[in-house]
């Protein structure tokens, strides 16, 4: 794909979002460029004209002309319109929208809730232990979720490692970093432990994280 | 349609999520069966053979064979499926995936906020004041994006109304009953209350709304 133009990615160091973004174009071999943003940048003018939300990701990709945020509809769109050889997504019925669920339950049910984690445990002025725990709870219960969906397989989705999957990896990892005691608390989870691993021994994967592990080490 | 067989819908009286979906059944004109699940049944057997994730709506779609979870995944498949003549939908680009970015900003973004803001201030055994401002905050934030996204624009995106314009009716809807004073608090933002009254004013929108009060009145 050397003809096409590299897709600009408005990005985090240590976001969990953006990064998800990149495994995707690192999977797809796509060119790329990123712009390194920070927490108060992206919530001015001149990013809140690209992105009105305020958050990371955005991206513009000159070889179509677009402008995209939300991750899970940039991922969607990464894939629909450069992953032809359906390396990381599906033609087939029902499995294109067994891989849309899949997104849906990532970006709705695990970011926001593994997110709200983070934020009473490290960010929230008052140390509030009854919410603090409400959100441990519920990530736990997240991985309970994929743990069941993932009982007899080795990937979400038909059989193969899909965008459904890897848009999971980013919060996992956060969840991992979050919660004292993870591996006590998740021994029981071994699917999931078990697919966690697959995913992350993935060339792609593993390049994309340790340049993020380096740039925040560095920091 | 008559000849579709009708879409079961796994449904919750008073939930914001399924309605989502009865209004772009409504608005498509396809034929829907309801099974009304309680609070303690969608999170046990048999129901989460089918949604592991033991959250409604579910739907099983016999003209299909598929069995789907996740509203958003849900929304997408049912306009892909059954809106051939684009009457909610895109085929178009960038519109196509610009809707995809305002759907993953409400189920990703105003679903997750808004429900803790309702858990919070209704629900958590403790009256945590700074959880309940935050939350209304962000749901503040929120309706604030949306109107600066609808500056100069009667929907969301391609100058027609959408799912994605529909997906965000029901929360918004709890907004309105969760936040004092909400009249004064989002006087501002008259992109927003336009928007909304508009989609409201749609016949399949107000008869699913009234069909929903009607049905909470007789609890």
């Amino acid at each position: 794909m050397s003809e096409l133009k590299p897709i600009v990615l408005y990005q985090h160091a240590s976001g969990p979002n953006p990064w998800k973004v990149v495994m995707i174009l690192e999977e797809l071999g796509l060119p790329y460029e990123e712009i390194f943003m920070d927490q108060s940048s992206v919530k001015q003018s001149p990013y809140t004209s690209l992105n009105p939300n305020g958050r990371v990701p955005t991206i513009q990709d000159p070889n179509t002309g677009i402008t995209l945020w939300e991750s899970g509809a940039i991922v969607e769109y990464l894939v629909d319109t450069y992953d032809k050889e359906k390396k990381l997504s599906f033609d087939a019925f029902p499995e294109k929208y067994h891989a849309k669920q899949f997104l849906a339950f990532q970006i709705s049910g695990q970011g926001p809730y593994y997110g709200q984690y983070a934020f009473f445990k490290f960010y929230h002025p008052e140390k509030i232990e009854s919410a603090i725990q409400r959100y441990e709870e519920q990530t736990l219960r997240v991985i309970s979720v994929l743990d069941k969906c993932l009982e007899g397989k080795d990937y979400l989705v038909g059989g193969k490692c899909s965008y459904a999957d890897i848009s999971f990896i980013s919060w996992e990892l956060g969840a991992q970093g979050m919660i004292t005691e993870f591996g006590e608390k998740t021994k029981q989870f071994t699917n999931y432990s078990a697919w966690l691993h697959r995913l992350l021994a993935r060339p792609a994967i593993a390049r994309t994280l340790e340049r993020k592990a380096a740039m925040n080490a560095h920091k």
